[in-house]
């Protein structure tokens, strides 16, 4: 088997309907045609952007409800790909909370049961069960992203993203604080090594990597700017261009990890 | 302040009624006196160990019902602890569950979301609720566990133990499999991390690791047994003389990190 560009690649972007999900769904359709790209959100009728971005790009976006809670979401956009397209290229969860409260908790007196499950059910249990519905779909890729090495036995026929946090970085953490959402993105990055060791073996391959995108000027993060250089508050369209060139630089010798924006590893 | 054997030190127990916690409870009432125990478990009335144990070291052991998934449970045990001891030296939480079906998924067909919410919920969430109520027993306690630096600004007042597991390193983590238990051990590290940094700044100090017990006859781990060489398969008895040794040999510039069952370091 060796993965051509026979036909155009599928690339999936669960909470595509803003910030860094809606900017992977304009940095593909614009760079990297004739990919076509399956867009999720909540609310398909409220995402204003994502409908624009459809008209725009006629025939190559598909816009579908997910809310990444509900398994069943999930199951029936798996059945929706496996059906018009029969297969997929990357998957790129996004989508992600600090806290119900909309506020990293700064101490022990703001946590709540409630909000660290809230926050690691979106942010950590929505990603891996995506991967549980998608991974047949990678797995029958045509391995349209990523650096494909000459030797067959080493392709890949899809990629995860998982997109991750330096926050969750168990290794980097000299601030604590933020308990819920530093939690669950270090959860995320043991789903990552987890599912890069099952998909990883034999063939087809499915690599999956966790990402860090650098700190961005989204909702999520803008009220914890202050201490963040300007050159180093990237806008979600640059933070993107940063991101895709990893992706497309990967290979399988570079599954299981998570990395930064600038291509370094993160440690664990 | 100087944190003198005023008064006898206080260990409280959290998932007593077997395995770990039972061995610990056993530990601590043989080779620590005048230390006294507080024991929890979800039934008490069942706990007919932890039953025999109270009669047997009258006036050492306080039984309290607890689960550790209702954060009521958790405030409410804190207000006993609160009014009868006034203090805490010891938080151990031991209660963690495997995955709800007693079986660890093997590849991702296993995978639920449902599943995964309730390990997470049992083995994360629940030990981070306890030391947000407990903290500020710990933060009054007389440092009776662990080894006291002479340097009064370096002594701390209480330690919590959060027992992890091996397979809950990411950085470690070859094999795969075992999603939710190993995901919701990652999540914990992260929790012990972030409480080491938050407890540990000022005074009084409390420290915070995460102790892996080697590979248990317990049942959580029985069936998993076959790959693992006689001896280093440990009792609970066993066990918890490693890791009571390693609690011995604390000090505020050990807190924040994970150790194996031998003392020695693991990645995160």
């Amino acid at each position: 088997m060796s993965f051509c560009a026979m036909a155009a690649p599928v690339a999936f972007i669960q909470g595509a309907s803003r910030g860094l999900g809606l900017a992977f769904c304009k940095h593909i359709l614009k760079n990297k045609t004739p990919a076509v790209v399956i867009a999720t959100c909540r609310n398909p009728d409220g995402a204003a952007e994502l409908r624009e971005l459809s008209a725009q790009h006629v025939g190559r976006v598909t816009l579908l409800g997910l809310d990444v809670n509900r398994e069943e979401d999930i199951r029936a956009a798996s059945e929706v790909v496996k059906k018009d397209f029969k297969r997929l290229d990357l998957l790129v969860n996004s989508s992600a909370l600090l806290h119900p409260s909309g506020k990293g908790e700064t101490s022990l007196r703001d946590v709540s049961a409630q909000g660290i499950i809230s926050t690691l059910t979106t942010n950590t249990v929505g990603p891996l069960v995506m991967a549980k519905y998608f991974a047949p779909l990678l797995q029958k890729g045509g391995g349209g992203f990523g650096h494909q090495p000459e030797d067959e036995a080493k392709q890949h026929s899809g990629i995860i993203v998982n997109i991750t946090a330096k926050v969750g970085s168990i290794g980097d953490n000299g601030l604590g604080g933020w308990y819920s959402y530093r939690m669950s993105k270090a959860a995320l990055n043991m789903a990552t090594r987890n599912l890069s060791i099952e998909l990883g073996r034999g063939r087809p391959k499915v690599l999956c990597v966790s990402l860090h995108p650098g700190t961005l000027d989204t909702d999520l993060s803008r009220p914890y700017h202050k201490n963040v250089p300007k050159d180093k508050l990237f806008s979600t369209e640059h933070s993107v261009n940063y991101l895709m060139s990893i992706i497309d630089s990967l290979n399988i010798s570079r599954t299981g990890k998570a990395y930064n924006w600038d291509g370094s590893e993160l440690p664990w």
